[in-house]
């Protein structure tokens, strides 16, 4: 098996997403292995000798996908025994002189707190889904960005958190309840929003497989009260022309990219 | 200003990390765009006709950072008027040399459901961490992997949520109250699982003003409790021997991954 190894003077999420989507073109299985916050000589010598280890017990040569600042650092990494792949300045030349600007690696940083404001305002989004979670109040639709609506255990509140904690943008969610499905008619609190609300649904056998494991073998898992919850859920979203998606087939990531794409709100925050 | 497109098939997610990394050392304004789902030919002459709009219009070559594994749809939008950088390819085609197998495209696909296990227990950590949160109870503590301790407010939920979302563990977090920093003792259900214990803590001004945005003028809110509630806990985590970090100047981010550096824990999913 070859070995990965994912370094960075940061957190190394930027290269563990970079070198995971490259290595997720290769059909074979790797062992990972993620170095965050390489900050001095030591530390770094110790990690080449790591790689060097990988390399000699496995005789193949490990890869490394690495973004360091510091070039002495940087160079005690790259001369290991190993393929390094260095995709941020692969890059930084060419649009360096495509802008006519150098790039100044220090400048900003990705997934720190150089942007205080931005920063808040996401912790803010994160706080508001939680607040908002599950229709425990209605009091704050007026600030949320969206309405979540669908039935229980349907993907509302990690698809809320996930767009709160990643992009920023203020999600609550309403699951239906027995009244609002066997009335078929909006809440007075969603219609007075009804041009944030935006439903999911999801195919009834997978909803009864989530339910089960959550409350076995009760009337909320059954599959015939699956199937009535969705169906009047649909309807009303036909009803009430309110644009939904499926999430049967579809990651949290899917979902909320889809949901930005139809409703036109952008990202806040990257 | 110079416009920036992140053009993908799929969620797009992996060229905006890759394009925002590579553009946040250059010190200058970007508009961004980002074009998720291009699964047609005419979208994807759309999108070029965007594209050549904004160069028309600004008379500066847009950035496009794509992801886009078709590649008639690829050569419709590497022919538009803009820099085009195609970071997995770029890659691609050394490793394979490196590696002796030839990448599959469509083998894997990042931030899809396409490891349905891996997906479930992903979810499940969030569950996890909301039924978990803040205290509500403590009788789940035995699956825990990690519980994160701290006064209220220095940061628990939204590094929890972003453990189990972006790295699927469980993480539950106790809120220590007034009896517990009073008598300097941790709960029972703390001490029966203090190999999992990690503290957090945080500056006292920082954590004023968070709390003034929370429930202004209040007792919680005050300078005085602030302090005497962070240097009570401060003095448990060194007489418990718990691992501590302060959160003021870090992100989720380095939170969540100086928790994983600290105690060994990996993450299950990329």
């Amino acid at each position: 098996m070859h070995t990965v190894f994912y370094v960075s003077d940061g957190t190394a999420i930027t290269a563990e997403v970079f070198g995971h989507a490259v290595l997720s073109q290769f059909p074979l299985p790797f062992e990972h292995f993620t170095i965050p916050f390489l900050e001095d000589e030591d530390k770094a010598r110790a990690v080449k000798a790591k790689i060097n280890d990988s390399f000699h017990q496995s005789g193949k040569l490990p890869l490394v996908f690495h973004t360091i600042v510091d070039t002495t650092l940087r160079n005690i990494i790259t001369s290991s025994d190993a393929m390094c792949y260095d995709f941020l300045n692969t890059f930084v030349a060419p649009i360096e002189q495509q802008l006519g600007v150098k790039a100044d690696p220090r400048a900003h940083r990705t997934h720190s707190m150089d942007n205080k404001k931005h920063y808040d305002s996401r912790i803010d989004a994160v706080n508001y889904a939680l607040d908002n979670d599950d229709g425990v109040t209605t009091k704050e639709y007026d600030e949320a960005d969206i309405i979540l609506v669908g039935v229980s255990r349907c993907g509302k509140t990690p698809t809320c958190l996930y767009l709160a904690l990643q992009f920023g943008i203020r999600v609550a969610n309403y699951p239906f309840i027995d009244q609002d499905m066997s009335r078929l008619a909006l809440p007075p609190a969603l219609k007075a929003n009804r041009h944030k609300l935006f439903g999911l649904t999801i195919d009834a056998n997978r909803l009864q497989e989530i339910r089960q494991r959550r409350r076995a073998d009760s009337r909320y898992s059954a599959a015939e009260q699956c199937r009535y919850e969705l169906s009047q859920v649909e309807r009303m979203f036909r009803m009430e022309a309110i644009p939904f998606i499926d999430t049967t087939y579809h990651s949290v990531e899917e979902i909320s990219v889809k949901i930005l794409e139809r409703t036109g709100i952008r990202r806040r925050i990257y």
